[in-house]
């Protein structure tokens, strides 16, 4: 009987959306074991003073499963 | 003044949705104090190799009071 | 040219969703003619301080034949 | 590398929200191969003159997974 | 490389909404550090039996920093 | 077991959405019983021509127990 | 200081969306007074045997104002 | 025991958003049996270089009842 | 390499939702190059003293090709 | 035949909602005729480094009528 | 006159989002003729035991154009 | 007192979406100023009739600040 937690993190990266995500499970792996998967709620990029895309920010839903 | 935080989980059962709402309640009562309800946000059914549903999966939002 | 109404209730059961779906048509019977429907759109659980799920409530959106 | 499609369906039953997804589910495996989950996307209950319950409706979505 | 965290509450207060949101930080405050912002993401009022509003309810998304 | 209904009320203010709310929940009182909770589904302002907000708009979902 | 109503009316109508509309205003103006505006929240069509669309059905929101 | 699917499709018609519904419905019937309704999920008008409207769109969930 | 802008009109007619959308594209043609396409967002009908529908109201997004 | 054009808005005061919704009319007004409403799509509070709101933020939908 | 029909498929890849469109499109191609777009529904990465992510899952509505 | 305003635009490149956010993003930036982020609000992508990924189209609203 699997029972798992949904934990909702914001994550950001100056390089793309894949790594934003690749940054914040990496983030999520510290505190949080058994995570399983994540949901992309939300994509925005952040742009500086000269018109760059300076961020790449991620909205995501990850699930982790419950140790009994 | 009351304040109450809200949780995700996912729980499964495989004999109904109810059932799969109580395990997820009561999981939750084991690290959680002053539950108060449980909202359904999604509904999904596993199906095996037979066709058979093997897995009755709830998505839902606890609420629980904080203590002041 | 049928023309029904919608109305929307909420009722809530010890038992299970499907008995409080039961009682709040039967309960809507009482005051209105020509019920055709009643679409689920939320489902609730209550919790005692005991953790156990002491009520299933469901919100509804009930269908009725307006008479000519 | 796995691909799977999604079908609608709703399906019926005279008894409970449960048994209309298994009789959905069973009804989608005499056409489709690897049926893996179907999510519950509506429901809603059809009422008759003397005010019962005659059906419970599910409008699912089938997931199966498509041979390579 | 920032990534933050958001937790749902409600927070309540006799006076308004915008109290009941100051109430939720300012609850959330003791326990999580480098809150950043709220976000509205319901509004309740409950009415008392004489008819009057008795407490003024809000559903926030509070977004917290995560340290390295 | 409790039954409740819930009515759809647009309630308008020249000072702010909470009197809005206070007129709104004021006016339903003078028609129903039993009044527990109204959820805000929408806010607007109107402006007139000397570009000042001449009224505070809100639309509300006002929920109220039925007798038995 | 105005406060309207809002009631959920579903009507049909042989020949159109628009005449389902009309229909279900003149309906409407029947049994309730200040009727300002419907805004249409679904729109489907049945089809018959011969394949042939036999219904137009609107389901709309119908605001009016409530008399002090 | 009744079960039925949901096929999506997009028509067009030069005329009317009706027009585009009923081509949409004739062209499904060439295929389908047992047709019953149509959701109108979408509606959109496409624009040439004159400014005038060349094509009605239409976005549609077409549901058919299934042999058993 | 093609890019476009979305704007957002009301649009109002007299005759019907047709009519309004034709004159919302019309007007829009006035002051905007290269219209390609409406999206409906929202379609109400205002309705005056004697209980006719005095205006059909629709809410469109429309794209328009931006010159590089 | 009014036509209106819709424009989106983030306004923000150190005070409340209601005052944020203000400047941002009143910043509206400065380049726009005939601001007609505003409909409030988001609200979120920033939190300074003491826990403490610094920042009311309203996301608004602001309505003008174009003249013909 | 054309006529589209949509069909929503779930494809994988280990690699990126990107890639698992491709994938997605690609296979629809063996079955599908005249596929046109595809709209991206939803996007999950599943993780392995490691914490490093395993799949990048799309969820898409596939367009293809219907032969008169 | 911060005010900015929103613009949605679609933009499209031959290679990934990353490229066409960078291309809107960009082109916005030659007649706007104070360019601060950009929502992702829907992504798509175009197939030529060799069945290959011709276009990746994103949806997106551009804040951007304005001048006191």
């Amino acid at each position: 009987m699997s029972i798992s937690r949904i934990t909702e993190v914001k994550s950001a990266s100056p390089i793309s959306f894949d790594d934003a995500i690749r940054q914040g499970v990496a983030r999520a792996e510290k505190t949080l074991k058994n995570i399983k998967s994540a949901w992309i709620a939300n994509q925005e990029v952040l742009v500086n003073e000269n018109g760059d895309i300076s961020e790449y920010r991620v909205h995501m839903k990850i699930t982790f499963l419950l140790e009994e």
